[in-house]
């Protein structure tokens, strides 16, 4: 999750000052409906040293009435009483009553993961925290407690800079320790446990919300977005089916408006001529029917998905990907709307029957993310449901991951007017022409809300262990080079 | 779970032809109603070999209509096919449709179980495999899948006389093999690692149903019984508010009526005389107070509670309890409705501020259990937060159990005739008239209904880590040397 994070965002110019304002004044007015309608509130803030915890705080808290709010500070060492007592107890007292709001600058995660990094919680007392924390959590969520939870994440090299800027202010130098100095040469260790504590604890009831914190006045928009618009639905909806799980705001209703999605950041200018094209993919070919018959050998199974706009060129990507590939060892799975006996089951059956066998490879040309998109926007699925489906999704290649197999994900990017030429080129081609339908087009107006959808997905279940690469595909030719190489290089890392 | 059971239940002479006639009419029904209401509904039977899984599930499919269910069985050995798979995917293909019955002769429980108990599935594999389980199921059960599992359990005694008569019944040889002989000596060790999945997975969403088996009249009734309550319940309720949680019948809706519950069963004319009680006691308080030391030197943390009928005498029980110990050692907590701070935070709370220190005992005259006793029967709770809190208080006393928690947990039984002696005693002595009062009788009237709470607190709540002791409690001299040589025995055990 960390990975695929943008951390160069930024706000628009002049616009911090004009976004504050209106969502002080939403918050102050929340807290006294959170009040009234006796609900417990936890929002804590982590990440790693120097990422802003504190600052934002100090933003959340400005606009509240103090009496109904306390900040909790998480030491990571125990004190001598604490270390006596079952380890979430420290936090369980801590937990605020109906009405109030309980701010934690650190929580029952970085003690974790700090412990996990510097080697002091083994193998199955690692499974035992991550299970803990999680039922931790939803015992809270169930008995109606609303939980907010921000990742504050800044590159290394912007870390670096912040230790230095603090340690030469005039009063701040004793604010970085040699422990901090630490910290920060294990940064990217940190990162990897981090991303997989994130994964496995950013359930229905209780999701993270990442926050690229390299830009102060970004990240404080995000935060207090995401803390209005969670407290909103939270507080303002009818308690009943399901409200534990459906409460909370999509990804664009918590970034800072007018910054830009993942999308909207892509470079679809990147291109690639025709003989770079040729020589990179007679190459990559041969090297990915090597490495097919190595997988063969060492019993890893495959699984390459493909996701992409309509005409972003998915047909002709996985026409090269496969062309030199030994056909035994593959297999392309087309996925249309399920239909049959593949209607009335669970949506993941079809998939679970697809699985390749260890040794061989599947290629799915559309999968199991449609329940995130086109069910999501067509209605096929409740709000219920297709917010339920990030979890289940993380949760199913995971169980594939466990299992040995690798995963890559890939979303075919194009833009909308790359789109328009496609479409008039197939409906003037006959031979294209089957392509084309009358649906494409009805999706086309609906580009806008695909995209939320789209850059939504890419944040929630890009895994370290089935991560999503975005394709640039304005260019057909640069597009089936990046998939070639990233397919290889993940294999190779594999195969070591 | 499997130890507090009740192994010698039996049907009462002649009713079973009575209950198995309209249970079978019943069930015939639901499954028209499953039909229609397009549910999918899986039956899953596990249980050591020769409990009756076969013909348990014959007599459940007797009524149905063939076109409408599955038998799917499962070999504890893989196919080629499945080795290369991921290991749950054999089950997701064998889901059933929306309206269908797939019924599993063991189901992802057996193979798993073997594989632990043989070794060949080792520790972080082990949580990642009740966790892939407990995945599983959530995601069936949240998409509409009514999942009904039951365990049926036999006596080590039982299996053996049973493996016998199989072997010299006429064309039943085959069916016993070494390996089940093989399973048969290592019956205790199939119980405890049984034990923790089932405790692990009994979640809300997918409870289990443990069948007392050596008798197969009261096996097959208990079945049938649990299948129809929970098709009615689940089919015909209004979809909405946690749905998936309410959904279950309670213990006393499962069991075959008017066999007696674990209550009934408590002999309570067990009794000890004046001499061996004063003998007794100066021993084993003489004994508790050197284990006092020595939990407080070994750093290990103790908690003992006293859940049982008004006028029980839990006060004598702990007065007797805590006489010789070190008052430094340990505190008693005194447990009733909750006021102030203590109303509005979760139940759980209190509890998690009044753990004792490692080295400390705790002793708590009532306890969180008045959750699932008191705040279930006056309606303090919802039926939805009472059913959850079963799993909850697993969970609560798992993690005080992973911290190296010693857990005892007392219910001192008596029965209706006597607590009326008692009351009237204490109405009639003025040194004890302060102990009762009006609420003691409004709360004698709802006996029965405590009863059927308490019997189902005990079902599902007792666990490898935290076990329940039913004390006979009319003698109070017995009730209270039994205590003692119970925590006694416990902390011997742990000290070793």
């Amino acid at each position: 999750m960390l990975d695929s994070l943008d951390l160069s965002q930024q706000l628009p110019k002049g616009k911090y000052k004009e976004y504050l304002a209106p969502l002080k004044n939403e918050l102050r007015d929340l807290q006294r409906e959170v009040i009234n309608a006796r609900r417990p509130v936890i929002i804590l803030f982590e990440g790693l040293e120097a990422s802003g915890k504190g600052d934002s705080i100090r933003k959340v808290v400005e606009p509240l009435d103090p009496r109904g709010f306390n900040v909790e500070l998480t030491p990571l060492e125990l004190t001598p009483e604490d270390a006596l007592r079952p380890p979430l107890r420290r936090f369980w007292l801590r937990i605020p009553a109906q009405g109030e709001i309980g701010i934690f600058d650190r929580s029952w995660y970085m003690p974790a993961l700090a412990a996990r990094v510097n080697g002091a919680t083994k193998d199955p007392e690692w499974s035992e925290r991550k299970e803990e924390i999680k039922q931790f959590e939803r015992q809270l969520v169930e008995d109606g407690t609303i939980l907010i939870k921000f990742w504050l994440h800044i590159s290394k090299r912007e870390q670096k800079r912040r230790f230095k800027k603090i340690e030469k202010s005039r009063y701040g130098g004793w604010r970085i320790s040699k422990s901090d100095w630490k910290e920060h040469k294990r940064y990217s260790q940190y990162n990897t446990v981090a991303d997989e504590l994130l994964v496995e604890t950013d359930t229905p009831y209780a999701p993270w919300t990442i926050v690229p914190a390299n830009d102060r006045y970004y990240r404080r928009i995000h935060v207090l977005r995401t803390i209005t618009e969670t407290l909103k639905r939270c507080v303002r909806q009818v308690p009943g089916a399901n409200d534990v799980i459906v409460s909370l705001p999509t990804s664009s209703e918590r970034h800072p408006p007018e910054t830009g999605s993942i999308l909207d950041r892509v470079d679809l200018t990147k291109s690639l001529s025709r003989e770079e094209y040729e020589a990179e993919l007679k190459k990559g070919q041969n090297r990915l029917r090597e490495l097919e018959y190595a997988c063969y050998e060492r019993r890893i199974p495959v699984i390459i998905v493909y996701m992409g706009w309509d005409a972003a060129g998915k047909g002709g990507n996985i026409k090269r990907l496969t062309q030199e590939l030994d056909p035994r060892g593959y297999t392309v799975y087309p996925i249309a709307a399920p239909q049959g006996d593949e209607a009335t089951h669970h949506y993941l059956w079809r998939f679970w029957k697809r699985l390749p066998k260890a040794g061989h490879f599947a290629i799915f040309d559309r999968s199991w993310y449609e329940r995130v998109l086109v069910e999501r926007i067509e209605g096929f699925c409740t709000e219920a449901e297709w917010k339920r489906a990030y979890y289940e999704i993380n949760e199913f290649e995971r169980h594939l991951a466990h299992f040995g197999t690798v995963i890559t994900k890939f979303w075919l990017h194009i833009d909308k007017e790359e789109q328009w030429r496609r479409f008039e080129d197939r409906k003037n081609t006959p031979a294209k022409q089957h392509k084309i339908n009358e649906e494409d087009y009805r999706n086309r107006e609906k580009w806008d809300l695909y995209a939320v959808a789209v850059n939504e997905m890419i944040e929630r279940t890009s895994t370290n262990y089935a991560p999503w690469t975005i394709v640039e595909g304005n260019c057909k030719l640069w597009a089936r080079i990046k998939t070639l190489k990233t397919i290889i290089a993940a294999l190779e890392s594999r195969i070591g």
